[in-house]
């Protein structure tokens, strides 16, 4: 089974120039989602795992499965205004202009073994944030993790020290 | 174990005189998460589940578990341009004007046994959106499928003739 095999080419998407792939019919298929956990759990089986963070929104779908899977407590990160309780927040650069993150300041504890998950890493800003966001809480990251990575736009170099790990590498 | 005990309230979110149910302390205890899991789909194991529709965003925590545990695809339901291929839409009213919900074309099938979950049933104008969406491209409802019942908002009545399950109900 390639996971490849269940993402699909969007053009233009979101907007004129972008080629946008589409996870959603690896969602629509149960053991082609099951295999991808799997694959994305991979590297992690031996290791502790205290909570799997899940970026909004799109790092909700297997941020969550991963959880289970891994006996960790979930942690959504989410855009701001969505989280109800106290929140710490961390900006990063849009192509015009910043956005932000946040996260409830009791998600994280000291010392608690972390792992991101997202499902694109792309220029690498948002990756970068939720680190800082981790790190600001004192949590440790064991690695940061997604379905896909599109090497030409190099984020890699926003996450130097940090463990990445790419389900696939376009 | 009892899930109310792990989720928080919060006064006067999002807007004033709302007292929200954060269930972000449940998400952070995965014993808590697979036992809310488990009661969420208590009632359907000997059932054909095709497709498990999340609503956009906290019913994709849930429902990509759900689907995983049924054996079942995952189909997120999505806020109006979130979604890249083609879609179906639907409205619903809110307090002032009204908001919409989309689907992929191809994310349910004809015949397609559905269930449909979301964090909270209130006023129920979601939920019926969302069923009128998997009707539309020819879906059978077995279930609408909540973490929690706010009851005295009755939106139960806006779901006649569906079943509906909730874990808590207050």
């Amino acid at each position: 089974m390639k996971i490849e095999d269940f993402l699909r080419d969007i053009p233009n998407f979101p907007k004129e120039g972008i080629l946008f792939k589409d996870i959603t019919p690896l969602l629509l298929n149960h053991e082609a989602t099951k295999f991808c956990l799997n694959t994305l759990a991979s590297t992690l089986k031996d290791r502790k795992i205290d909570k799997v963070v899940g970026v909004e929104s799109r790092g909700f779908f297997f941020g969550t499965l991963l959880a289970q899977e891994l006996n960790a407590g979930f942690v959504p990160v989410r855009k701001p205004k969505k989280l109800p309780y106290k929140t710490i927040s961390a900006s990063y650069a849009l192509e015009y202009g910043t956005d932000s993150l946040e996260i409830h300041i009791d998600a994280i504890q000291p010392g608690d073994k972390v792992l991101i998950h997202d499902d694109v890493l792309a220029t690498g800003g948002t990756a970068e944030a939720v680190c800082k966001l981790i790190e600001q809480l004192g949590g440790e990251i064991v690695q940061v993790n997604f379905l896909m990575e599109l090497s030409f736009l190099n984020g890699r170099n926003k996450l130097t020290g940090k463990e990445i790990f790419a389900a696939i590498t376009y």
